[in-house]
This record gives C-alpha cells, sequence and structure tokens, in this order.
C-alpha cells in the first residue's frame, strides 16, 4: 500500500471532510481537510482482513471470548511500549472521550475540579464541564516554541477542590514526547495535590524516530492512583470503530470503574474488538513503522513551508500528525489570520482557543494526508501569507 | 437466502455458542445453543452490503452527516409502525442496555425506585440495581398460560418512592403483543405515579401475522413522561454493533438526556449507522416479513412439540423468537428439569429465576436457528423427558 494513493472521503460519512463546508466556509470542491484527527490513509492489510472476514460470515452477533483480544493489547503494549499490562485491568470503551468521561464519572463528584495543562485536546474540557465538574486550566509556558510545565505556578493555583488530572501523553496539539523527568514531575504533582491521575496515551504510536514515549505506568509510584487510556483508534485510523481501552493496575480504582461500567450497561461493539486483535499484531506494527516514516516526512515537508512564511510558526513536534502553527507574530487579529487560512487558502484546520488557555493565536494542522496534499497546502498558505515575505 | 442454512458460529467470537460450554456445560461439539438473544442467520443483502462498501472504501474515520441514518429512522417508524418520530428526537447509544441506562441515570436519582413488570428482560434490573437504584419487582399474572398485568396490586405495592417504569414491549420473555387498553392501563399507571415511562420496543419488528404491535408513543397523554427505545440489532440481527436508539419527545426530557449523552462522552460508532441506514430501507423490509415467516413456523414447530411433553409448557406467543417454557408441572425441581435440559437434551436455554419474581419455573428457548436444528431440539427434549410420555 502505499500512503501517497489519494482516497476520495467526500460523501462517505466523512466528518472530516463532509462537514468541513457547513463548518469552516471551505469549499468540499476544492478544499483541503486538515482538521478532525483521523487520517486519510487505509489501515494495514491485516485489518481490512479482519473486516473482510466479518463480511464473509456474516452473522453480527452478540461477541464473546475476548481473551484473544485482552493477550493481543498486552502484546503490543510489552513489544512496543516495554509495559506490562494486566489483561484483567483492560476496560474497552466506546473511544477515549467516553474513556475520559467514565472516568471523570467514576471517580470525581460534581462541583470538584479537574486540572488540565493547556492547551490540549478540547474534548476534555467538553466532558468535564458537561458532568458538572469545574475545568481548572493550568497553562503551559510556551518557552520558545515549546510547552514546559510551570508546577510552582500550578501549585499555587490549587485550592483543594481539584481530584483529578486528565493528562496527554503525548501531547495533543503540540506533538510534545514528554521526558521521563516531566512525567515523574506530572505524577509527583498528581501525589502532592492528591489526585487522580488520567494519562491519555492515544497517541503513543505515532512518535518520530529518535524520541521515545514512556507510559506513565512506568513511573514509580503512581500506580495507585493511576488510570491509563489508549486505542487501536488513532494509530491504525479506525476512530470510526469508537473503541478505547482504560487500562488500570489499582485493585480499588479497577473495581470503582467496572460499577461504573456496568451502571452506564457498557459492553464494546464487535467491529471495534475484531480490528484491534488484527491490529495489535506484527503485521499492524510494521505498518505503523512505515506509517510514522510517512508521517515524519510529511512533518518536515509542512514544517519547512510554514515556517519559511514570517511570522508563522509550526511548533517543534516529536509525535501525533496535528501541527501546533503560531500565528502572534503576523501581529494579525484570529479573525485576520483565520479568514486567510480557511477563505484564501481554502484550508480548514482547527481554531487555537478550542484547546483551551494559550491557544489563541494558533490553528491546529492535521497532516496525516497525501504528501502532495502537504504540498499544495504549504503552497496555498505562502499564497495566502505572500504579503509577509 | 435461505434461513436453513446452517451457518457454523463456532470460533467465531460469538458468545452464544462459545460461551455454552463454560457457562451450561453444554458440549460446544454437539449441544444446540437457545440462550444469548441473538439469530443464527445472516442479515439481509443490503446490511451485508453496506459492510462492503464499507471495506471496499477501506477508511474507517469519524462519521459525519447522519441526516440520511435520522430519515431512515423515521421512515422505518412511519411505514412499518405507523408512528411519526421528529429526527431531532432521536439519540443513538450503544445498544439498548446502554439507553436503558442513559435513561436511569438521566431520569433517577440514587435511591429512588424503577419498576419492572416481571418477569422480564434480565439487564433491566442489572443496570438498575448498578446504578444503586432500587428494582421494584410487580409481578404479572399467570392466567392460564398468558401474562395479565394487575394494575391494582401495583397501586398498592407503589410507596412513593417510584420514579420510573422500564417496559418491554413487545414483551421478552413471553412475546406477548399488548393490547392498545393495557398500553393504555400502563400509561395510565405511569402517571398515576409520576413514572418517567421508557418503553423497550427492541422487539417490534418481529410479531406473527395477526397481531400488531402499537407504539407506546401512539397512546394518547403519556408524551410527556415517555422515552421510546428502538434498535436494528433485533431485527437484524446485527447485535454485534451495539446500535440503539432512544426517541424522546418532549422537549424537557430531550434536554436532560442530550445533556448527559453529552456528559459521558457518548457518541455512535460508524458501523451501527451505516447498518441501520441499510437496513431500514424498502429491501430491508421484504426480509422482515420474511424472517417474521420463518420465525412463526419455527415456533409451530417448538410449541408443538414441547406442548406434546406431558408437564410442559411453552406459552403462547405473538412476537420474538424467545420461547418462554413452563415446567412447573412436571413436579420436578428447577435443578432437575434444568439438568434434564442442559446435560440429556443438551440444550443451553436461559434460566428463569434471572429475568425476575415469576420466572422460577421457567427456560427460555431461542429459536432464532434453522429449522432443523429446531426439530433436532424438540426431539432431544422429548427424550430427555420421555419418562413423562
Ligand atoms: C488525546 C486524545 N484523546 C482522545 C481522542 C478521541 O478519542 P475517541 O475517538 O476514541 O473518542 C483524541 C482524538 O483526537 C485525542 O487526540
Ligand atoms: C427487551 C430487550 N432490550 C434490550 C436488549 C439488548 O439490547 P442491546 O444489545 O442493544 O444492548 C435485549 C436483548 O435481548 C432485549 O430483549
Amino acid at each position: 500500500m502505499s500512503f501517497d494513493e489519494i482516497i476520495d472521503r467526500h460523501g462517505t460519512h466523512s466528518v472530516k471532510w463532509d462537514a468541513m463546508e457547513a463548518i469552516y466556509g471551505v469549499p468540499a470542491s476544492d478544499g483541503i481537510s486538515m482538521w478532525v484527527a483521523d487520517m486519510d490513509f487505509r489501515p494495514p492489510q491485516c485489518i481490512s482482513d479482519a473486516v473482510a472476514k466479518m463480511h464473509e460470515h456474516g452473522v453480527y452477533g452478540y461477541y464473546g471470548d475476548d481473551a484473544p483480544y485482552r493477550e493481543a493489547i498486552c502484546w503490543w503494549m510489552k513489544s512496543r511500549h516495554g509495559w506490562d499490562v494486566d489483561p484483567a485491568g483492560i476496560f474497552t470503551t466506546h473511544g477515549l472521550v467516553n474513556g475520559t468521561a467514565m472516568c471523570v464519572d467514576a471517580f470525581t463528584n460534581p462541583g470538584e475540579g479537574v486540572v488540565l495543562f493547556t492547551p490540549v485536546y478540547h474534548a476534555f474540557a467538553k466532558v468535564i464541564s458537561a458532568a458538572g465538574r469545574t475545568v481548572v486550566e493550568c497553562e503551559m509556558n510556551n518557552i520558545d516554541g515549546r510547552y514546559e510545565l510551570d508546577f510552582d505556578a500550578y501549585d499555587a493555583q490549587m485550592t483543594g477542590n481539584e481530584t483529578m488530572l486528565v493528562f496527554c501523553s503525548p501531547h495533543n496539539p503540540s506533538g510534545r514526547v514528554w521526558s521521563k523527568g516531566e512525567l515523574q514531575a506530572v505524577a509527583a504533582f498528581a501525589k502532592r495535590h492528591e489526585l487522580i491521575l488520567v494519562s491519555d496515551e492515544i497517541h503513543h504510536d505515532l512518535v518520530f524516530e529518535g524520541n521515545t514515549h514512556i507510559p506513565m505506568a512506568n513511573i514509580a509510584g503512581i500506580e495507585d492512583r493511576l488510570v491509563m487510556m489508549t486505542a487501536t483508534t488513532k494509530t491504525f485510523n479506525i476512530a470510526g470503530s469508537h473503541s478505547g481501552n482504560v487500562i488500570i493496575a489499582d485493585p480499588d480504582l479497577r473495581a470503582r470503574f467496572g460499577a461504573r461500567m456496568m451502571a452506564m450497561g457498557l459492553s464494546p461493539n464487535s467491529f471495534g474488538l475484531f480490528m484491534a486483535e488484527a491490529a495489535y499484531s506484527p503485521e499492524g506494527a510494521a505498518w505503523v513503522d512505515d506509517l510514522v516514516q510517512y508521517l515524519d516526512g510529511n512533518r518536515k515537508v509542512f514544517d519547512a513551508g510554514v515556517n519559511a512564511i514570517p511570522g508563522l510558526k509550526s511548533m517543534d513536534m516529536q509525535s501525533t500528525y496535528l501541527a501546533w502553527v503560531d500565528f502572534e507574530d503576523t501581529g494579525m487579529s484570529r479573525e485576520e489570520f483565520t479568514a486567510r487560512v480557511e477563505q484564501n487558502a481554502r484550508i480548514a484546520a482547527n481554531h487555537g482557543p478550542t484547546f483551551g488557555k494559550g491557544g489563541d493565536s494558533f490553528l491546529r494542522f492535521n497532516f496525516a494526508t497525501p504528501r502532495s496534499r502537504i504540498i499544495e497546502a504549504v503552497e496555498r498558505l505562502q499564497t495566502a501569507f505572500g504579503d509577509l515575505q
């Protein structure tokens, strides 16, 4: 398979392509969709084969015996991330927005504060607020185009009402891979303020060469307040399957989470399970290696092109396919740079403020698409901001 | 397609077939699985085609634009059930166990009572209890092998702490289709005791000729406390897609339910949506007509065979593929008749007590399988209880 192949997703119930015009005013006819975090690639053959096999058998009944599915997850986490997972600690949620919501529901009470290091993936704040909890935004410092955590400031910000921290590792939207020291500091912060630490590691497989993602589960001393979240969906581009894994080592937290899963009547759909069992395999792993290389190539093209425009700065990233571009130095208003991107360049990108404090001058660009589109997008941006050259 | 075709489901992650031996001790080698409520048939070609199309396109990203999906639901409810649905009132949950749980969560408080007319589908009680609400079992009267609701008794049973009624229409496990008068009485009971009425109509399409299912939504005067639940999954045998529809006309109830959907981070998987859009079509309708005829044929064979065994009584049913067989008149203990079914006849059937008060002397048999298996099952039961002849 080639990641260069252009697959037309218009009219396929793709929110990324089919809702672009309605939401951003970017024309479906020749707009480039760089918002929603899914990729314009097919998943590996092993996943297509799993779906073909389901189709061939043709009976889509209730799923049973998830032992091989659990084993596949354990194998992946061990072999790709050096992380020992207890198969009994795996809960399958309907994706990780649901997973996050279930954590908020299971481990916090209405009115309590849930901490986020912002800017961060926007759905965290959405489910926290919708559940009647308070979003506590701890803004990261942007030090020369790199996010740093400022624990002195965050310590001062805590009121004692906070009971959970939702952490994004690797980080969406900046693509930051956290160092061991940083992870230890995050863990220490969670302990110091008695917060349940939810570590959303959905992007853990999409890490560029030369960088290493460390699972929070491998940081000593945090096990008893740690909830891990992973999924096949970003890695293999199967978000439509709405499947995610909440993985809990601590027996008490595990029991509390399991009780809420039961109370919400949640059990997984069979497509997500069949696909995951196929994905977490040597064949899936080889495909991910190729994918990450391709994404890294896209990143280089995108960053070089964007950073050549005076006033635009694409943040240095070590992972993900989501580039976080700062328009601050253009001196333009948010309305102005956004209009140039959407109307002149005809590109749909996520608006920075959705990601919380610190996002105002940014747009997020999804570059998981064939390279020819990235080249085209860069050219359009260079034209749209041509007067700055 | 032929419903007579035997499709081997062993080793296909079918809980019905693959967990039978572990749960019931019925051997996988030659046991007949008649428990879990899915069918051993392929869904209609339009659904297989929808999956094939997804597979061919191959990109399983985030789903967008559910307008045609909502339209398909509205068309089905109108053309098959004479029920006008407002597309804006449809919520897609992860199946109806989740749908029931979301209703309990959205409309009741911990400690409050949720009423069930028992025996009834076992997962209702499960999610109610797991959510810390009290299951209030209002037992139906078995009048000459037909369940009747006894509102005088239920009125006396109410304490004022009850806030919801979960009603099953058509009824699982008896296959009862409720009359208009009965539905009006249920609605009046809900109003009298100020209960939110959740009407689970998942079996509404599986109604035998000569009987008519009336949606509770068509009963006057209950709109402002009514929550309807339907799904493609029983009708078309696609339970693995874990999709269901909670349909709410009342603006206040709709807003409250929507708020909880958001707080739980729930949005549907794309497989369920693609399949539903394909299913709720003229082609799907024609298939259902054939299916129901076939099921009715199975019912006749099963009932005739079982009722020929002295002491066994399969309840008269007007719908569903779930036969509810009373062993009371065998004079045997529950252990004894169950052992004969499982060990002698090598049939796995659901145990009556799981369905709540009134289920003790029953087993529930799923006959949605090729007719040759029903004939075989009946022969085995006749042998297992041969001493009663
Ligand atoms: C950090 C993070 N968590 C969760 C999700 C969404 O997960 P799901 O589709 O499983 O709900 C995303 C999607 O972009 C994400 O970036
Ligand atoms: C009355 C009733 N409601 C709900 C369900 C299950 O629904 P789901 O598979 O959508 O959770 C069943 C399954 O047998 C049922 O009989």
